[in-house]
Order: C-alpha cells, then structure tokens, then sequence
C-alpha cells in the first residue's frame, strides 16, 4: 500500500492532473470514478487502476474480477485525497492511455456531420459538447490547439464516458481544416449572433460541419472568413448569448433530426 | 467604508449567500458582477448595492451614475473577498428582491410553452435552463420545492441575467399542477429514456408543457402517471443519458423551431 505523497507514482499522477502539457507529453490521462474507470476498460486502454484501502476493504471482490490482467495500486486514504480532482472522491481512478485518431481516416468518413469548437475555454462546457455529440451521431470533433484540453479532470468527468468513444483532433489551424474540407466537398456553417441564415434553414442531411466559437468572443475573424455560411439561433428575450454547450447541442440535435428524417424518407 | 467582517450587514450577505432558507425568508438574494447587478437595476429591484474599495476607486464615477438614489455600501477588498461567492471577485454586488410571479395569471397566459423541473439538483443546469428558456422563449419555468434553489449564487450567475426577466414559481406538488395544466387544455410531455414518441414528433405550437427530471433519477413516478405523453430524445453510440441542462435545450428549441414554422405558415 502506498501511504506517502511523496511516492513517485502519486506524484506523476497529480501532475497528469494539474498539467496538460504533462498529460500531452506522456499521451495519457486520468479518469476518476467506477463508471469512468469501467468504460475506460471497456472502450479504452486502462494502464493501471489506484484504489483507495477503504475502497478496496469494501469492494475488493468486485474490483478484482472486474479489472482482471489491470495492474492494481492500493493507496491509503489521505493519498487517494491528494491524487483525486473531486469533492468527495470515490476511491477508485485509471491511468488511462489517450485514444488517437487519424485525420485522413475521419475526413474520409462517409456523409460525416463534424463539429469544429474554436477557442473553448471551459472544461465542462468542452465535456458536455462531447457527451451531447455522441448522442447526436457526430462524426468527430475538431478542436484548435487553443481550446482547453479535452482531458482537463473537469472535462473528461463532464463527457460521462464519450471520451473513450468520441473521435476528436486538436488541430494547427482551423482555417487551414475548413479549407480541407471545402475542397472535398464538406459544408461548414459557423454559429453567430448575426449570422444570415436560421440554423433550421441549413441541409445538414449532407456532409458537413458546425463551428461553435469562444464562449465570450464567438468565433475568430479568420474562421469566420472561412465558411460556407453563419448561422444563427433566433433568441427571444434581451438575451446576450446562449451557453456555448446548449448552442452546440440545439445545432447538433437539428442535424440529427434532419438526418433521421431525411433517412426515413429515403427507406 | 466597512472594513470588518462582523459588521452586521456583512454577515446579513454573507447568510444571503449560503443558505437558501435565509433568502426565502427575506425574499431577497445577491447578483454579483457589474452586468448581473446592472441588469438588477434594469429589470428587478435593486436595494443596495455593495462596492469593493479598489472598483470604487477605478470605476467610481460611472457607479454613482449607473446606480444613482440606489443606497451603496463601499467595503474594503478583503470584506468583500468574504461576501463574494466567486473566486476572483469583481468587486461590485447587489441586493435585489426576488421577482414575484402570480401562478393564476402565468397559467391564463395565451397558448403557453413552459418548463416543469422535477427535482433538478444542480445548480449550474438551473441557471443555464434558465437562460435557455429565456432563449427558446418559454413562458415561464416551475420547479417542486425539492429542486435546488433558483437563487443559489452559482444558479444566478448561470442564467445571465435572465433571473430578472423569466417568470418562475416553486410549487409544492408538480403532480397538481399538471393535473391542473392539463384541465386548461396544456398538454404535458415528460423526456424520457424509453418514452414512446420522439421528440420532434410532438406538436409544441398549442398550449404544451415539457417536464424535464432529476440528473440522476429522472421524473418521479409520481409526476409520470400524470403526463400526457412521454418523449425521447434519440441517442446514438452509448450514452446513458444527456445533461439536464441540454436534454431541455434540445427540447425547448425544437418547441420554439415549430413554432417560428407555425406562426410564418398561419401569416
């Protein structure tokens, strides 16, 4: 059992949770709770699993059988305090080997429904767009490099599990990715306040892409000049804004519901 | 200037801030932000404002003319570390009254869309269905007494403002209500993992109510046997469910979607 902080291991993991260039530089993560820590063994590849003693003096039986083959860490209490990103903390996390994408292959997908998010900056809304894409069929999720990291503690509890399912790339530049996909004949619609055209009014039956910007400055001038169209969701009310998750999960959910329609007539 | 924390007015805010009974009981709660206690002064009814002695000082000028014959308290910067619920405080909040709404006339009003909360516990989803409400225009929003409090100092920043402006009432029995609802002709929808019609298949342009549930639980048994109709929203990959907050997002949009079709067809 480790009982110290000062153990080298519980010290690479709280570095993996502090710090994104930690996680990016050793391509894996943290994943905190039993339902996360059980998905990242079903659709991931969980390096090795950290339970609290008193986690383990209860669930000890099921832990052994459900992680089979997993290298297993007991930990006392107080360490698993420091090691974990929540209130009031399960007592049980992963280490969990980041998933990765090929951009050639995503892009190649057939009749693909992509969401492209432009400087998110909060690791909750980033998680729940994540979730809410896999529910809304999304082919893949694009991010620039300036967006918070995907795997941010905050974030990967947020996407409950869509993050070992979820295609996704951090990419150089946006730009240079819509223009990709405008050439092999992708639409790319932005989200603006003002922009031309109601979100319902646009075929999203066909392949194409949504861009969801900053959640206070929207979407940077050089993607703006880079689509095929702005969209816009009427608000009613003296309304600013809305949250940049429920944006996203209002165009996602249209695009699902177009395709659903669009597939029934075709059946 | 107040420079004691046991001051007490300070102590007043203080309770204001953390306990939901506190606020009940006076019927006031704090904004906090120079937008949120703007927007107070706006729509609601600003009792006092309290300013952190460095804003004062840079921005004195334009507060005594944004806020002119509302009372102001300046406050030293660490009291008002201790009133503000944020972690890097602006330094401006306000003490507003709660907006009070008659349950008699919101249900009189003409061909409503509102929002049902069973027991909805986070308080962010709180603030930011709000906000979505207040988008998609809903006519007003009801939670039972066992949802978080709407005036919650995490739940008032999340709705941006739209506490002032979107009608809410708190009732004792949903089930009531909706049995009430339902004699006036609205027909209630609960979202429902198995519910039996999707969504969209449902017509929101007449007097209609969407019930949305608990985060972890859903709708209670209770307020199920008393729906009109149960609703899905469809999820693809494997989800086990949306958040709250985007769960009424995506149904409150395509309510208020039919409706902006509805009204241009009818004209």
């Amino acid at each position: 059992m480790i009982s110290s902080g000062t153990n080298q291991q519980i010290k690479d993991i709280i570095k993996l949770q502090k710090n994104a260039r930690q996680r990016r530089k050793s391509h894996c993560f943290v994943a905190e709770g039993i339902k996360l820590v059980q998905e990242a063994g079903t659709y991931g590849k969980l390096q090795k699993i950290y339970v609290s003693q008193p986690y383990y003096q209860a669930e000890g039986p099921q832990i052994d059988t459900g992680f089979q083959g997993v290298p297993k860490e007991i930990v006392s209490e107080s360490v698993f305090r420091q090691i974990s990103e929540t209130v009031t903390p399960q007592g049980i996390l992963g280490l969990v080997s980041m998933p990765e994408y090929s951009q050639e292959e995503i892009l190649q997908r057939e009749n693909p429904l992509f969401l492209l998010l432009d400087d998110l900056r909060d690791p909750g809304n980033l998680g729940t767009i994540l979730r809410t894409a896999e529910g809304a069929g999304v082919t893949a999720v694009f991010l620039n490099r300036e967006s918070v990291d995907l795997f941010n503690p905050k974030a990967v509890r947020s996407t409950m599990g869509a993050i070992f399912r979820m295609p996704y790339l951090y990419v150089a530049s946006l730009e240079e990715l819509i223009r990709e996909m405008r050439q092999r004949g992708i639409a790319v619609y932005g989200t603006w306040m003002e922009g031309s055209q109601v979100y319902d009014n646009v075929d999203y039956c066909h392949p194409c892409a949504i861009v969801i910007g900053n959640e206070a400055n929207g979407i940077s001038p050089g993607v703006m000049e880079q689509l095929t169209g702005r969209i816009r969701i009427p608000m009613e009310g003296k309304l600013e804004s809305l949250n940049a998750a429920v944006a996203a999960a209002v165009v996602m959910y249209e695009g699902a519901r177009q395709r659903r329609k669009y597939n029934y007539t075709k059946d």
